[in-house]
């Protein structure tokens, strides 16, 4: 028999779509005992979570969203708003005794993301953030080839992510869409934004980050402001990188921006160990390149792998070999995770400790590029 | 106020699958007056149809599709069942008055596809076929591309679809996942299978094909048959290739093999104007190549564009610039159109008698490759 | 001791200096008991040949190449003019008992190859044909590749030279550097020109062609005439396709054209097998694509091998692993093999007999593209 | 009338072969009026300088290089050999009124640098070092557009230099052909043998850096050194990366290392412009990457320029479009360039002065990797 698990989505953004879509679509694909209901969405604007719940199939609206964690038909919270809500809703939910589904960063610093650690913990609340890229198959493959020690020792790891929608100076801050610009919302720029995805996957894929030094660069000055109808100083980076040592004693180099022309969401990693190294491009997501320094020696060379037939990372579920899936299907797929763990008991990765991490670089990278010193994660 | 449109699915495989999957998510994305509501699946076995309509949210199930097409609820049937099984059910439906849209090829051959296409055309029902690839946005923006005139008169188009999965001598031929080796049930094997998509295509981006000159070949000539239990001859082509002219002067080129290691679903195809290029490629679908003349000389080079942006076609319904979307979305596409042209009465390209155009190719490529003739095309 | 190779060149256009080039750089870079010296360069024009005499350092000039040929002090002829003096030139060399080196095609057509063929082999001269492309590292390795079995049996070649610098229509035909678009001189068009360099290669790695079925096309029927400033029809073919069958059974395919925007000279092949595959491209001639469906299945990929290493064909002669070499090389090694050849005895492949095969297959090409039919090789 | 220039060449090995062949093949494609003339080779071990010289055409050989730079026959010296003899030998070429064509990097330190670059002042000579990237026909094209102010405002300029050849444990130090593994000898690892090759691009393309922040690491500690047979601690850098700002307000990200599996010598740098990008890749040297944001909208995409024609820098001496020059080519381009700069008066880039700014950011970025500060340049 399945057994219902009853969502109650706050938000209905960019990433409350692609959630939405998710729950939607996971009974279709993958047998799990557990399947989500939508049973609520929740905003302030009444009409536009009306709209929402109807185009998404939510069977209820609220719009204070205390309200809706009181609610007893609702399991599981998903916390899809701007950054500096976080920390409040999810220890509210957490006290409710609800599920957690947080989506990325954790919060606003470490601070904050200790208080919701410790909140989940103490109630012992099932907790997960949606750090959806661990689940593109072609990056669990990776996982899969390391944990499996083909690398060998890692030497290096890179990565970078790379946009170009915030060149242009007249280009507004805050509000709505806009919410990313506004530093009072979203805490930091392209750090916790964007390159929180790419800590996430290298602690992942590669152990903890040990110390960093860091420079942001702010390119536009200056920008009107939605909320206020102000021009005000523009206070999130819009570019950032830092060198970093991992725990294991590779070398870390890492870079965002949102000011590089010719790349939309261009998030690349590469690592390098002493058998082979690995390399990965969100633009072609459903491709892993790997180099296998085994290989006979003429016949070495970097190996395009099209990561899409049944015996590669949750591709049994899809199609036929050789028909790439696309970016929303990461969120599915966490998703499903998080369905097994209901059933397996086993918590469903990243919990927010796992995430906490990646907000202590976040925050060490953000203190050196202020100090101008090398800064110690943790 | 939204209108619902009542579908009744025969067959569960492979296709049945693609397209309740579009069907079911086509609402989420896009706003169309009609709504496609999942009535009834129909297959002769009742425990295989019943799982299928459990995992889609199909509302009834069927056992006997003549049944099913009797029902009033139902407004439009999916023939999602092998080609040889296409005619009959399509008349019916037509005698019926349903809507069709019918999986790709149309018929086994001309013969039978002319007898469908007067059915429907006779009875005066909607009618479509799936050929999906029309509907990857890389794919249309080519089209658009065409159509306003960017590479000026056409010298080349050239198209390939190559597979590696039959090399193996053991593999069996015939029923369930196998009745495309089968010739009584498919007609012929990559020739239809295959070939029919990248003519399907040519056709639609470069016009009709006046005459063909053709070879095919049968690499492994007998496979244990699962329907008789015994070694029987094979009656597909595994590879066919063909020259052709098309009526606007250029001149064509076109491959299909399931006999080509490395390639799992590779259709390509690539077109040749006087002031620019266009490629294209399944295995990385989200991209279009083009190469633009006009270009200044010292800069002029192949462009990979990344095709997901909001102004690519379709594109502005899913996610944002950089994030790839996958093979299914082609179906939900069509799908989206489907629904529009019922709003609007026009005709969800291909018909069955633009697709009878295909099926006319595919009849003199397989009567040139036996013959050793050029044949002229309908 | 090392011995002087004399060597006497007619001809001065670019195949002179990618010739002369050869001569000048091999002793640089391989270590062989011949020695080219450049004796004499001859052509009709004396400014011109001495010109070019001085640029690349001949010892003398000629304008008489049968005066040439007489000389004592000339061990070698390269002949590099258009295809329809070869035959002459050849036959006298043979008779004047001195080595060749003949410019491709070997002839304009069979039978003037086959009587060069029995001149070279009555006089028991040292022969070649510069179908230089064999040489390219890349291409050299896929002989070692294909000819260690590595591939298994062979199903598929396809290969295409494509080109786009004679679309505009105002470019004149015939004289100096445009006799490749004037039929008395050249023979044919793209067919000679281009599509032998890819049946030379084909022959090598896949074997003999047994029958063709071809398409030409002449997309631009009129240019003026360099040499007769006359408007006048064109009479070689701008494009021309063909499938053919292998002795191996294999099937083929191949194209070429000048008509084809994006590309400047994009030679391709690919070759399926049963065990792996192989494809390589012009445009990057120092890159070898391999896909070996011996690699384990999650991890195969075809593997971009960058064929800079010591261990890869000729590589060791030249710079360190990475550093790429370019076209003009695979000159070099042509001279480097028919230095070494002169001292082991061993011919240089291709031999005019060698060579012959492919305009075997051009001439089948051509006449089936004139008939409509199948026509059979040799 | 041309001119002889006589050179008197010191060291012999891959850079000494690389210097030699560009000065013998220069005048086969380039109209000088000074002619390279290899008048001398140097060397302690006469044997081996003996055979150097006879491969390469020098007339004669000597085994003092203070003798050879005292003779009245030699007009420029060509300085070949590790990096901790260029000073002493430079200083004395300036002595004795040579020209100097010095190996790179220019000096051990920036206290060398400065020495040299005032030697060559005082005494007037024509000097240049071989940072051969520059003539990249590809990187040249780079610079042609930023110059031009195609890009706009730059953002963003990240190089890296990835090599993967000394990751084995038991490789050895010092001596001939590994003194790159030798502080003594080469005063820094991968900071002067491919960062510096990354910077001094860098500096071309985008300007002077003004601060860095770095780190380094030696993964092999101790390796057997050649020189005194003892196995010893390795006193190099393996991998270096920096973070900096360049004077024009961009943002700087280096990185190099030889412990990068699968890439033998990956050269690659990016520069992100408001108006545009660019790319290039040593792997590939003769393609750039280049998109143009003014490109209609559904139409941008990265060109690949296949840069081989006649209107790209260098490219109307060599072949014709399509056909790739190779590694050794970019130093033909230095010694046309330097060759042309005797006729106009003009200083061949760069020159002692220009490449000290190189040693500039080197030095910094090893003391800021000594540190844990940021440091200023120069």
């Amino acid at each position: 028999m399945t057994k219902p698990l009853n969502i109650g989505m706050i938000g209905y953004g960019f990433m409350g779509r692609t959630h939405s879509n998710a729950y939607n679509r996971v009974s279709n694909f993958f047998d799990t005992e557990y399947k989500p209901v939508l049973k609520a969405a929740c905003a302030r604007n009444a009409d536009n979570v009306k709209a929402f719940a109807e185009t998404w199939g939510y069977e209820s609206i609220e719009t204070d969203w205390r309200k809706m964690i009181a609610r007893d038909d609702i399991d599981a919270v998903d916390i899809c708003v701007p950054n500096n809500l976080h920390k409040e809703m999810a220890i509210a939910c957490a006290e409710a005794g609800k599920m957690i589904l947080c989506e990325k960063p954790l919060a606003m610093n470490v601070a904050e993301g200790e208080e919701m650690c410790e909140a989940v913990e103490k109630a012992g609340v099932v907790n997960t953030v949606w750090y959806n890229y661990r689940r593109v198959p072609a990056v669990t493959l990776a996982k899969q080839l390391i944990d499996e020690g083909k690398l060998g020792r890692i030497f290096h790891y890179r990565a970078n992510f790379l946009q170009d929608w915030t060149i242009a100076d007249d280009l507004p801050q805050g509000g709505a869409a806009l919410w990313r610009l506004d530093a009072a919302a979203a805490g930091s720029g392209v750090t916790g934004d964007l390159l929180a995805h790419c800590i996430d996957t290298a602690i992942w894929l590669n152990g903890n980050v040990t110390n960093v030094t860091a420079m942001t660069e702010t390119f536009v000055k200056e920008r009107m402001h939605n909320l206020t109808g102000q021009v005000e100083p523009v206070g999130i980076d819009d570019a950032c990188a830092f060198l970093c040592h991992f725990g294991n004693g590779s070398l870390g180099l890492f870079e965002s921006t949102r000011y590089a022309r010719g790349h939309k969401a261009l998030y690349t990693f590469e690592i390098n160990g002493e058998h082979g190294s690995l390399k990965w491009d969100l633009h072609d997501l459903h491709r892993l390149d790997y180099f296998e320094h085994g290989d006979e020696g003429r016949l070495r060379g970097w190996r395009s792998i099209h990561v899409t037939d049944g015996d590669h990372p949750y591709m049994d579920k899809w199609w036929v070999p050789g028909l790439q899936i696309g970016y929303e299907h990461t969120f599915v797929h966490q998703v499903a995770d998080f369905l097994e763990g209901l059933s397996t008991g086993k918590p469903t990765n990243p919990t927010f400790r796992d995430a906490l991490e990646t907000q202590k670089v976040c925050d060490a990278v953000l203190s050196s590029a202020e100090s101008g010193q090398w800064a110690d994660v943790g």
